[in-house]
C-alpha cells in the first residue's frame, strides 16, 4: 500500500498511547462493538453485514453465513474445571451457535490454536479432538487451522461457515410489536455450574456439561427459520444482555415474564432466592431467543422437538428490555444484567 | 453430547498435565501440525482438506477456499515498531496470503480481536481500520468479527474466504521432477527490517512496510494458477522452511540456487555476508513460491506483472530442500533455517 494511504506509519502511533485516550474498560463492550461495526460498514455485496450474529454472503443462489468466536484461558475456561476435549467442544459450539441464531446449519470450520511453547502436546491434541467431535455432531467438519505461539493464556479462535437458502437468514432486527418472545431449552444451568465450581462445590453433571461442553441449537434454529421467525439470537452473554441487543436492532421493546422463564430444575434448591438472577442474567446457555408471529405460538413445541421451547414474553413498541414478575406484573429488580467483556 | 462419548470429562483431565507429557517446545511445529491435521482428517466432502495453505470446499459448481491465521503481540508484532493500523493490515494480509497460495482471490473475512480491558480504544479501532483498508485493497471486505478480553497479549485471528473455479486450486502437493521453481518479488526485506529495528537502527521505509504492512500476492497467485502452476505456497516462515513443506507434500526434492535468489537491493550493503541468510531463511516476505512446468518459464514475467518473478531452482526426485551456490554448485551452509513457533 502506498505510504501516503497509510495513516499508521511510524510517525503516527497514537493509537497505542493516545494522550487523551480512553481505555476499553471505559468505552464498554457495546460502544466498542458499535464503533468496530461502523468502521467495517458493508457495501452492497453482503446480504447481512457486520453487527449481526453472523455475516451472510449470497453467491450463485446460495447464502453462506460466516462467524467467528474465541475462547481465552481464565476468561472463558479454566483448566481445573474442564478437560481439553471439553474446551474444544465449547470453542466449536460457541461459534456454531451464532449460525444457529441465523437459522443456518454448520458446514465447516477452521480454528486458530494459540498457546505457549510449554503447553503439553496432550492439551492441544485434546482440544483438537473436542473440536472435531463437536463439528461431527453438528454434521460439519474441521477443515483446517493454524497454530501460533504466545507468552499469554491459551486462546482458541474458531470460524464456522454454513450454507442455507438465500434471503431467509433470521436477523437480530425484525421483531415486530405483537410478536411472542420464546426461548429454547432451559436457562441458568451454565451460570449455576460456574458459581458452584468457583466456590468449590460439585455441580450436577448435566449443568457442568452445559458450561464446559455446550451444544449449538442448529436443528432448532433451522426449524424456527423455516417456520417464519422474525428475529433470533443466541444466549451467550445472558438473556437480558442478548435480549437488549435484539430489542435495539429491532427498534422495539421486549417485555419478558419472570414466571415463564424455563429455569433449570433444582436451580432454586441450589441457589435459594437467586435462581431468577441466574436464569435471566447468567450467560453461556447457548439457547436461542426468538421472536415470532403470535400465530406460530401454538406450534412451538413441534418446532423444537427434544429441547422444548417456552413463550417468555412479548414484543411491544418502545425500547429496551423489561423483566416483569408476570405478564401484567411489576418490574423485577436484578443486581446484574449479564456478562460483558469490557 | 452424551457423557459416554465424552473422553474429556472431569475424570480425565490428563491433557493439561500428563505424567509423561511432552511440551510443544519438544514436539516442534512440524510434528504438532502433522498430529493436528491427522485428527482433523477430512472426509470426502472437502476438495482440499487440512494441511494445505487453505481448505477448499466445492458447492454448486463453485470452489470456496478458507484459511485462518493469527498475530500475537510480542511474537508477531511489537507496538514500538508499527502502528495499530499497520498491525491490522498485516493481520489481514497474512491470512489472505494463504488464499493467494491456492491461486484464489479473497472475497470476505472475519476477525477476532482479543485484548485486555486496559487497551486503548484507539488501538483497537486503528487495527480494525487497517484490516478494512487491506481487505478493500484486495477487493474484499471485512464482514464481521468478535471482541474478547484477555489478561495476555493483544491477539488477532483473521479468517478469509475466497471463491474460485472448482477443481483448480493449486496445492502444496503437485510439484513434478523437471518443474522449475520460481518466486515472486524480492526476498529478505521483512527479516532485514526486523533485525535493524531490533538493534535500534532505522530500516529503509520500503523494508519496514514489507515487515509491518505486507500485501498478499492475490493477483499473481491467480495468474499463476490460470497458467497451470503445479504447486504453490506463500513465504511466511522463510523460503527454506516453506520450500521444505512443499517438497514433503509433493514427495520430491527442491534444489534452489543461491545465486538466483531475488534478494532485496542493498541487502548485502546493510548486512555484509549475511544477505543470503536473510533471503533464504528470513520469514514474512509473503511472496509466492511456485513450481511450474518448464514450458511456462519463458512467460514468467507476464505472469507476475509489477512485482516480477524469478526462477530460483528446479524440482528433482528425492526429498527435502538443498540450497546450492549455483545450478551445478556445492551446497551452501546456513546457520538457521527459518521461523517456527514451537
Amino acid at each position: 500500500m502506498a505510504e501516503s494511504a497509510n495513516p499508521g506509519s511510524r510517525r503516527d502511533q497514537r493509537g497505542w498511547a493516545p494522550p487523551d485516550g480512553r481505555r476499553l474498560s471505559a468505552v464498554g463492550e457495546t460502544g466498542l462493538l458499535a464503533a468496530l461495526v461502523g468502521l467495517a460498514a458493508a457495501d452492497g455485496r453482503l446480504a447481512i453485514g457486520p453487527g449481526d450474529d453472523a455475516a451472510v454472503w449470497e453467491l450463485d443462489g446460495r447464502a453462506l453465513a460466516i462467524t467467528t468466536d474465541s475462547l481465552v484461558e481464565r476468561v472463558d475456561f479454566l483448566p481445573s474445571f474442564q478437560s481439553p476435549w471439553e474446551v474444544g467442544v465449547k470453542a466449536w459450539s460457541a461459534a456454531a451457535s451464532d449460525l444457529a441464531a441465523m437459522g443456518f446449519g454448520a458446514d465447516l470450520g477452521v480454528a486458530c490454536l494459540i498457546c505457549s511453547p510449554d503447553t503439553f502436546e496432550g492439551t492441544v491434541l485434546g482440544i483438537q479432538e473436542g473440536m472435531v467431535a463437536a463439528a461431527r455432531r453438528d454434521g460439519a467438519l474441521l477443515a483446517g487451522g493454524d497454530v501460533s505461539s504466545t507468552d499469554g493464556p491459551l486462546t482458541i479462535a474458531v470460524t464456522v461457515l454454513g450454507s442455507g437458502p438465500p434471503g431467509q437468514a433470521v436477523r437480530l432486527a425484525g421483531a415486530l410489536p405483537g410478536d411472542v418472545v420464546a426461548v429454547t431449552g432451559c436457562l441458568g444451568g451454565a451460570a449455576a455450574a460456574l458459581h458452584l465450581l468457583q466456590t468449590g462445590r460439585v455441580p450436577p453433571e448435566s449443568w457442568r456439561l452445559r458450561l464446559v461442553a455446550p451444544a449449538a441449537r442448529l436443528a432448532e434454529g433451522q426449524r424456527l427459520r423455516a417456520a417464519g421467525a422474525h428475529a433470533m439470537t443466541d444466549l451467550s452473554d445472558g438473556l437480558l444482555v442478548d435480549a437488549s441487543r435484539l430489542a435495539a436492532a429491532s427498534s422495539c421493546q421486549l417485555d419478558l415474564w419472570a414466571d415463564r422463564l424455563p429455569l433449570e430444575r433444582d436451580l432454586e434448591h441450589f441457589f435459594p432466592g437467586e435462581s431468577l438472577q441466574l436464569g435471566a442474567a447468567g450467560g453461556e446457555d447457548y439457547e436461542l431467543l426468538v421472536c415470532l408471529p403470535e400465530s406460530l405460538a401454538s406450534d412451538l413445541n413441534l418446532l423444537s422437538e427434544g429441547v422444548g421451547i417456552s413463550v417468555i414474553g412479548t414484543v411491544c413498541r418502545g425500547a429496551g428490555v423489561r423483566l416483569l414478575e408476570h405478564p401484567a406484573g411489576p418490574e423485577v429488580p436484578l443486581s446484574a444484567r449479564g456478562f460483558r467483556h469490557f
